[in-house]
């Protein structure tokens, strides 16, 4: 059912700090901040030859992030996202399977465009997974 | 100077469960276990078709990874592997930028037979970074 990697989160408090990290230090490719206030986050994204790491850091006052970032306040890996051919079909076999969709288990269109749904963690060795139809 | 993204390590407690769960529950392509007695973990790789999950299942005594599980006790993501084409080269740019290296410094053969370093994770946002030569 899963396809590739699209990207791996990492939430921070200053994205421009860690944008900078991974420009400077790590010699990455690193896209311009950008807000998307639908999503609670301002979103960097670093393109690597296979996949992208997605920076993160809260927008507004109820950022899906906060709590996390309050938990771990240096930052740390938030999620990982795999891509799926149909999430309509890859939700209703998960869901048959007994896993646990987050929110009301609709997709939403996510940071890219494109239809995506969150799963429990507790489903998935307490790593939060995205899906998004690719 | 980081290349591709080599692997998302995540550690468990239980990696036969684990497994399961992406070979069951989300269709993945997953190995067999592989216990690691030199890196004090037990290992399974899931394909995907850019990149890979390294799954990680403490062993032995003094495993690197159990301090984290008890912190963590349903698991997470560990650590994230980037590549880079000379590991000495990367070290030493790093260290100019003022980066941490664990442990001596000394570049260690990972679990795939290639040399490895692991970055101090207050440097790099929350986010415990090993660098895998290519």
């Amino acid at each position: 059912m899963i396809g590739r990697l699209n990207h791996v989160a990492i939430a921070v408090r200053d994205i421009a700090k860690a944008s900078e990290t991974y420009r400077a230090t790590l010699g990455a490719e690193v896209s311009d901040a950008v807000p998307q206030h639908a999503h609670g986050v301002t979103t960097v994204f670093i393109t690597l030859p296979n996949t992208k790491i997605e920076l993160l850091e809260p927008l507004g006052a109820d950022s899906p992030i906060e709590k996390f970032l309050q938990k771990n306040p240096d930052g740390g890996i938030h999620h990982i996202c795999y891509e799926v051919d149909d999430i309509i079909a890859a939700r209703d076999a998960l869901k048959g399977k007994g896993a646990r969709i987050l929110g009301d288990g609709e997709p939403k269109i996510g940071a890219h465009g494109k239809p995506v749904l969150f799963l429990h963690p507790k489903d998935f060795n307490g790593t939060l997974v995205e899906l998004e139809q690719a």
